[in-house]
């Protein structure tokens, strides 16, 4: 298999030229080696609107890939509260403001009653990592069990428990990884297959002197290549996990707020309880902020250690940012059109699935779907589809260990007309495109 | 000495109860163990402008803390450019867009020039965690040399070289301390002290196995009470480091943007050439954005192993807000107005000291001043005295291994009458509170 070692489009530098782009040649220079680009020529964006945005060569492309502006580019409701916020004050929270005590109380209400501490700060990878100290400091233990394709952020620690960020061989002992939750790994149950992995990866981490702190997966399992079927097959995972003594961490950076189309959050379909639950991306459509929610008794003792205690977390500007999406969300039934419009998606790929045997399978839930080509070239024709679509005007990404899955994830407001254009463009693109040997 | 183990106003839990403020008992609810506040009665803030916070029962304070909003609060400049950009586009760094090259090129302007590659990012403490790992990857080694009271920052990497944020006895072996750069520790020669307790560190960290990455200091020694004369004390500890074969970081997360009143930079006044620069608090005047520069060796060097993407960091309302504080900066003469009323301040101290036995030493530079107070009541001193000041609608706090210092930072764009309200106030303060023995 022509695999590459991870995936291509996520962390990867860009390892073309400037050619005679002059503004990606100011790109490379400023940032060197960690230039993270998509497409061989990037395209530069000028505007956003609804599920659109405009290039400024006047392209207007569907994005069908960014989970950040999930209510929408420019969301006039996020805009107009940001904006006004910033204008009244922006301060941070070792000084009061009903603002920020009003947003986590609304979120507190949407997430499990026991949940009731909740931290905010900048980033899913700030989120993350304090989770990672609440897991080690209530356990006592060092090591962490993630799927084999997992990423869950960027610090040093969260990067230790990111294989999919990994560029060279060496693996940080103390993170082991279970296979993804998908039929390859685990056939027909994949919920006693994913347990028993858990179990045996708890096993290995006691053996090897860690122990387990924490079981943390991302509910949809995104960079693992979208997995979310049959809900509830994270239960048996998360009781074994529990049972070798680990607390379940809950990263919904990707699944939450309403994408997964069944409730707000994506482990919710599981009817599972998590001890943590981290956020970000969607969160304030845009505007930099994380949380992480957990028990008062869990909080309290990684309190004995360290405070916590973040400059940009908790400002009003960012609860008056998270609030406006919250309104959107729910005023604007959002994740009731994240049920439909991903159903009507998932009918139109299973139907191009059906008459096309380089799709191996479809998969996901609400607005966040996967489709896992098939074979040997699977990386290959998932790099020459997402650029196929680019030149019909839409913008998908990569998922799966080898970059073998496209990753589907257009805002929740997406219409009827642009969930056909999306399907109209991926059958025009199946078609022109030559078959390649399976 | 009725010492507390470490400063008492930074990442201290708040330990009162709620009394009969709701707005305080619901965030006691929210934030829980987390809850870190200023005063046994925390201040409801509704409006800012300028250097001055509004509360919600309409007394106006003056900011003389608050390094975030280091350009005014609200200033108009910056709300403008923020609520503009939000409205256009905003999107992460996969795609191109002129305005985040344009704010990265203003800052490498402004920045040596072998610091040619910047990473954008959400928070100082990922600006730390980052370079901390280039370090890492530098030199092959796991050691840092931080000073004894420094605050780095909040993720897990950061927290083991902050020890400030430590609240138990136990030090990470890989963090080696050395005491900060003041006469209290050094006498006349804090430039030799300074640099032979670098080198005494490096070996230590060498006979232990971990060897020296890294040496990082904020060059205006905040947390560690205000350390910033003579100016150039700080370049044979830089040399130190690197004879032993780090690195050295200069965290401008607290002195960058013009704050000492002596160019852009707090590292600039020692004649030293950092390999890493961090940055944070002030870049955004209260957005979420902070940045890391390096050499463009380094950073390869660091992206062999991982990349690096911050799905926020990089991001056009983030280069808009960046740009919108540049320019306030330069356009508004904010850091020859920092010289100016630091002097002033300054002057005020001095005077102040030289009639009051209970003031030991008044440190700093620019509009970043430390008032250490003496002897072994000092924390609780320094207490009442930021209790008094807000009595008297100043807003200051406290810094130094025991909070024994006053710490004062308010906006550059502070006026003169502003700064005369300032010393009035503490001047008052002193005079009315009774003296305590010696």
């Amino acid at each position: 298999m022509a695999a590459t070692p991870r995936p291509i489009l996520d962390m990867n530098a860009y390892r073309g030229g400037a050619g005679d782009d002059p503004l990606l040649a100011r790109r490379l220079a400023n940032f060197g080696a960690a230039s993270v680009l998509f497409y061989d020529r990037p395209i530069q964006m000028v505007r956003g609107r609804g599920a659109w945005m405009e290039a400024a060569d006047g392209t207007r492309y569907l994005d069908c890939y960014n989970n950040v502006l999930s209510v929408g580019h420019c969301h006039p409701r996020v805009v107009a509260a940001m904006a006004a916020q910033t204008a009244e004050i922006n301060v941070n929270s070792r000084y009061l403001h009903a603002t920020v005590e009003t947003y986590l109380e609304r979120l507190k209400a949407l997430l499990p009653p026991d949940l009731s501490n909740v931290l905010l700060c900048c980033s899913g990878s700030e989120a993350n990592d304090l989770a990672m100290r609440v897991a080690m400091k209530a356990t006592g233990r060092r090591g962490f069990i993630v799927t084999e394709a997992a990423y869950h952020g960027n610090t040093l620690a969260v990067t230790e428990i990111s294989p999919s960020s990994w560029r060279r061989g060496d693996r940080p002992a103390h993170a082991r990884l279970v296979p993804a939750p998908g039929r390859s790994a685990y056939g027909d149950d994949v919920a006693g297959g994913f347990a028993a992995a858990v179990t045996a990866a708890a096993a290995a981490l006691a053996a090897d002197g860690f122990g387990l702190a924490g079981f943390i997966c991302d509910s949809i399992f995104s960079s693992d290549g979208v997995h979310a079927d049959p809900p509830g097959f994270l239960r048996p995972a998360v009781a074994a996990a529990r049972a070798a003594g680990g607390i379940y961490i809950a990263d919904e950076v990707q699944p939450g707020f309403g994408r997964t189309g069944a409730g707000m959050w994506g482990f919710a379909r599981h009817g599972v309880r998590p001890d943590v639950v981290t956020m970000g991306k969607p969160m304030g459509n845009g505007y930099p902020v994380a949380g992480m929610a957990t028990r008062p008794d869990l909080l309290a003792r990684f309190c004995e250690d360290t405070g916590y205690f973040n400059t940009f977390g908790a400002n009003p500007v960012a609860a008056a940012a998270g609030l406006a999406v919250l309104d959107a969300i729910e005023d604007e039934g959002m994740i009731a059109n994240a049920a439909t419009r991903g159903a009507q998606i998932r009918a139109g790929l299973d139907a191009l699935a059906a008459r096309d045997a380089r799709i191996a399978e479809v998969r996901g839930a609400g607005l966040f779907l996967g489709v896992e080509m098939a074979g040997p070239d699977a990386p290959a024709l998932v790099r020459r589809l997402i650029d196929g679509l680019r030149a019909r005007r839409v913008l998908i990404g990569a998922a799966g260990r080898y970059g073998e899955t496209l990753k589907i994830r257009p805002p929740l407001s997406l219409s009827d007309d642009e969930a056909g254009f999306f399907l109209d463009a991926l059958a025009a693109v199946l078609t022109a495109m030559p078959l390649t040997p399976a």
